[in-house]
């Protein structure tokens, strides 16, 4: 894993970001200089995945400030200000994002009556820190997630949530990733998760690299191969649990979730608490991204649905805390979640 | 519906195909002048669909016997033979193939004492009433559908079971179709149906084209949709009826069968009963085409898949018979289906 690619790194004058629409095509770093660049990077999906979005926007406010420091502290706080609520707006449901974007507001209140250079070095580390958490989280949950899982068995994921959607080891990917590094060995079926294609670009290529035995399917194999009894389980990454156990995912995770409960498949939902969001009391609460009708209209540079058609193009969708198996979290496992059991793991913190 | 594009028709020297792998972009046909060409449009999906399919290769008889016509009549019954094994190659699941060259057969061996001039005639007749027969089942299906739905209904279907995939009004699509034509207006979702994207590029095409309201999602939001109340039913056709009611149909469609139960909105399948073969005693022994890899890793130009990765690609799933609420056909509606309610339909034509 020592060679596994970071998907956002911190060089103290930018951030480099891979541009993961490339993938797997084209393996290219961005040199992010300022918010701007950071908002249209998460919003396009240069950088994606909770966790890692949270990381990204935790430096895209660092970078932004270190253009501000000469200024007033009065100016340097106002623009501090302004980036952290910019930065919030480029995507709605990953909670991560909100979960970092505070980290760094309190860091600026904290150093509030410092100098800038003070202030901008604690802003650093900060971002810094949550880029630390953020791995040593998915390194937890690969180590909880193997608890539950058996050398040898087939997993069934969705979409990406995997070092390029965290940090190192990801969240759904960790056990996998972690468990090759022990000689465990899963067989992986990655469904290629339209419109964007995450789970054919990004997990098999994660996967693939790390010498993992990953199969791609189309979404709509999903049922088939459960009913063939070839998936012992299914681990997905999350985008926001609410404080009732229910976990918003990338679309098509919900239709994974109950065909897993008609074939009496465990279905695992893994992410690090930074993702649970014990002020959205349940699912419904969940704002849920519409993205654009070209997505799915004219994904693959072809147009593949007539125009004047319409589309529906929500990028999530929320599974009832009901048909989770448990959550791995980084600070355990919360086997039939619900408001009681979540609350329990997240006041351990 | 006057309009409305045939996808096979017969021109007397030549069988007039429409290249649907084109569509939506490219409204293109192909002029077809033997059997080899004709196997190639079924293998390559520029016919496709299991009616469109059977009336394809009815045609693709009589075109090539029309050059052996001047032979020796058992030189033409030799050629005619080996026309039709050919032809039973071209794909696996859909048994209206089979179903329509055995029509072509059992024509050959009744015109067996008689010259080839008039064998041809028989054989050319033969083809023509395969597709006048399709033709009428399809309006048949329509009225039998209408008699389930209610006006105002929001249905759901997948692939594309419309005029193109059969003659005029399709199966799964004709109760639409057809209901336009009376002012019974549905509101449509059509799952984009991946790898070949016929829901997409098909069905959103016809339906948009006939004025019905149609939405695009990709496959992986069905669940999503009929979670939030938006599906009163589903409707969708399909390959090949076993005789105990289990149905054969474009991958994908078993997914959204198990969706459909766990929501209880009635699930249909829609079909002629030339697609009953009852010497298929159940799903488990309808054979599943897998096709190329191609299909899923670069579909659309551009390579998804990281090269070295393996994909799974089979084209049809089966939904058991407990999963249907009712078989529509033309010659009347198995609800419930099992091997008692399939017989006495068939049975009864």
């Amino acid at each position: 894993m020592s060679g596994m690619i970071k998907p956002v790194e911190w060089k103290e004058t930018y951030v480099k970001v891979l541009d993961q629409t490339l993938l797997p095509e084209e393996v290219k770093f961005m040199e992010i200089r300022d918010a701007q660049v950071m908002w249209d990077a998460i919003k396009m999906l240069c950088v994606r995945g909770a966790p890692a979005i949270g990381v990204g926007a935790g430096y895209g406010v660092a970078i932004e400030m270190q253009k501000h420091v000469k200024e007033s502290t009065t100016e340097y706080h106002k623009k501090l200000k302004e980036t952290i609520e910019y930065l919030a707006t480029s995507r709605p449901t990953a909670v991560n994002l909100f979960w970092a974007l505070d980290r760094m507001k309190e860091t600026g209140e904290k150093y509030a009556d410092e100098s800038n250079e003070v202030c901008q070095k604690a802003l650093e580390e900060t971002a810094i820190n949550i880029e630390k958490y953020e791995e040593n989280a998915c390194i937890s949950i690969g180590e909880n997630a193997l608890t539950l899982l058996k050398d040898g068995m087939t997993l069934l994921t969705h979409c990406n949530a995997g070092g390029l959607a965290t940090v190192h080891y990801g969240t759904a990917l960790s056990p996998m990733l972690l468990g090759k590094e022990r000689n465990i060995n899963f067989k992986v079926y990655a469904d290629e998760t339209r419109p964007l294609l995450q789970g054919a670009r990004l997990t098999a290529w994660e996967l693939n690299q790390a010498g993992v035995d990953v199969t791609v399917i189309t979404d709509n194999m999903a049922g088939m191969v459960m009913k063939q009894g070839k998936i012992d389980a299914v681990i997905v990454g999350c985008d926001r649990v609410a404080a009732n156990g229910d976990a918003a995912n990338k679309i098509g995770t919900y239709s994974v979730a109950v065909l897993a409960k008609h074939h009496n498949i465990p279905f695992y939902i893994a992410g690090p608490v930074s993702t649970i969001d014990m002020n959205t009391p349940t699912g419904d609460d969940i704002p849920i991204e519409e993205r654009s009708a070209e997505e799915i209209t004219c994904g693959f540079g072809k147009r593949t649905v007539p125009e004047g058609v319409k589309v529906y193009n929500p990028a999530f969708d929320v599974v009832p805390h009901e048909l989770i198996t448990a959550i791995i979290t980084d600070k355990g496992i919360i086997a039939n979640p619900d408001k009681e059991k979540v609350a329990q793991v997240v006041n351990a913190k």
